[in-house]
């Protein structure tokens, strides 16, 4: 890889913009491995394809695909797609991408991380990944932009910020001993600004029940604008969801963001519960070093985890009995945007949603 | 791939430029294979690095690399070098990549030819050629230029264009039956003018001796500027290169170019005749499907096989006897570039030069 630059983005004058601001396009990866999508992951490549497809509509998309795998993507896909071969573990964008900083004059560089499948050796999701590792920098080069290598573990779906200084993010991920042992909450924060140019974090305390990415933010609350939050939530007393949205719409309740704002929290129903059925879990292939799926397991579904493309907002088609609930409630949070569902089961059954296997390219200026 | 466009290059107005013409960039490929390159193809890549890194004092290169060799390409290349992850069968661009089309108006678009590893099952280099057949329309999708599907199996060093209607190539390669039986001279030369916008060609007969392309143009002979050809020469009428060379010239002193010239022709001595030691030909690995390397063997060195960068040429050093003399009659031929001279036997070793492993992206415009 190129080498990175000496510095950090604050220290150069760039920060991460809000998703909600203007984008060049969108990255995203195509799905392949067999032991973590289920027959042969040819229900997830239609559903990442009607994703593309859905995105495309509003602003470039490019695609990150194997060599192998090349000619059915492009077939799958339509001809807007820019398809990129660039070999992959899996196909989380979000986390193994770069994320873009800007510089408001014209600049745009990339936050390089260190990936380590979302735990490494204690609770990660499988091994090897060092073509995971390598994906944030080639993404780089094909874009033309320079690359800041972070010191630290972290994945994009477990940061959101508003644009405005603040970054919102979960202990239960940022703090976990398998992401940065040797640092403490203090040292992150600082890290976190350092690469992201904002003033201050808060904390929300865990991520959706059996988010099996220890607790991803963009799984749970994101920024629908400065100072207003979406939250998934769960009505039941019973659910062990409830508990964890509880806690952290008391949190945002009681904190403020980088301008001193207080947040308002918008609830937004969660799907479900679902679960992996028998017949799903057993047509994903059993591999040493990788997570195995069970059937009857309670997924980390959620319809925060969505994406803003330019001109729409692209989320989750998971549950009919509150899918329509959810879109409204979406489509009324962004009312610039046209609000599109996507069905998003089978990106479900892998581990994550649309918010994860994408990553948007600040426009630049 | 995309679909490519339904129309040709000619009739929407599309001409490929000379070499000359001012360029956006230049394309290259990390050679690999140890059936094709000696010691694991490390001689090789030094090589091939000292050729990019040469271009890229004069305008962008990019360098497709497999994801197996992208860290060592990043570790032996300049940072200025854009690497971009693209499997190969092996490392010649000139054949594999696209021909780019310009039509003066600010569009570029490529050709895509077909491709059979210089002869397909009768008399090709090796087998499968999947991963090269792909690699065109593979560079068109990271340029973004749209693609023309070309209906005959070429390879880019096969031709040489003026820039100004003439195309100059060989009988020896473009009517050989292993590449495009079903179709005849006439029949060639219209699908010429169909992808390239030209309106004449200019056939050369044999190509260099030993020449495993079957006789490839970019080895024998290419135009400085309009009506001025370089030529490989050998004085000596007992070396079998002599007989070639004075074919080529009488024909070239019989013809006259697009535009009702006739051609001046400079001879440049060929290096040599070098020959393919024992020892580096026993460092190739034998596999089945490719074609071994001997001790003992006549190369086709010429210093023809030259890249005309933006404000260099760069040509190959192949022979201490020649080299300065060949160096000297190349500068006065482009006497407003730099003339560069790069170490090549190691790329001589596997079948070509510094013409047949660059791919130059015209400017738009």
């Amino acid at each position: 890889m190129v080498s990175p630059l000496d510095s950090t983005p604050a220290a150069d004058g760039f920060r991460m913009p809000a998703e909600w601001e203007p984008h060049s396009g969108c990255w995203m990866a195509w799905p392949e491995r067999p032991d973590n999508w289920r027959l042969g992951a040819e229900p997830a490549q239609d559903a990442y394809a009607a994703v593309a497809t859905a995105i495309a509509a509003s602003e470039p998309v490019t695609m990150a695909v194997s060599d192998g795998q090349y000619e059915r993507a492009r077939a799958a896909l339509p001809e807007s797609v820019r398809l990129i071969e660039l070999s992959t573990d899996d196909a989380w964008l979000r986390d193994t991408g770069p994320t873009f900083v800007v510089d408001g004059k014209g600049s745009r560089r990339g936050v390089d991380w260190r990936f380590n499948a979302w735990g490494g050796l204690e609770g990660g999701l499988y091994f090897p990944w060092d073509r995971d590792e390598r994906v944030a920098s080639k993404v780089l080069e094909v874009e033309g932009d320079e690359r800041y290598a972070a010191p630290l573990v972290l994945e994009g779906g477990s940061i959101h910020v508003d644009g405005e200084g603040t970054v919102l993010t979960t202990e239960q991920c940022l703090l976990n001993p398998n992401r940065n042992p040797e640092l403490d909450r203090a040292a992150i924060e600082a890290a976190l600004h350092d690469h992201l140019g904002t003033e201050k974090v808060v904390w929300l305390g865990d991520g959706v029940f059996n988010d099996e990415t220890d607790g991803h933010i963009d799984n749970l609350a994101c920024f629908a604008r400065p100072g207003v939050v979406l939250l998934t939530w769960v009505d039941d007393p019973g659910d062990p969801q409830h508990a964890i949205s509880r806690d952290a719409l008391e949190r945002l309740e009681a904190a403020t963001d980088a301008c001193g704002r207080s947040f308002e929290v918008i609830k937004l129903p969660a799907p479900g519960p679902l679960t992996t059925t028998d017949e799903e879990a057993s047509s994903v292939e059993v591999v040493e070093g990788t997570r195995p799926r069970r059937g009857g397991h309670r997924m980390a579904g959620s319809y925060v985890n969505f994406y803003l493309a330019s001109s729409r907002v692209v989320y989750p088609l998971l549950d009919p009995s509150h899918d329509k609930e959810a879109g409204a409630i979406i489509a009324s949070a962004f009312p610039d945007r046209e609000a599109v569902g996507v069905p998003a089961r089978e990106i479900l059954l892998g581990g994550g949603n649309i918010h994860c296997i994408t990553q948007q390219v600040p426009a630049v200026g």
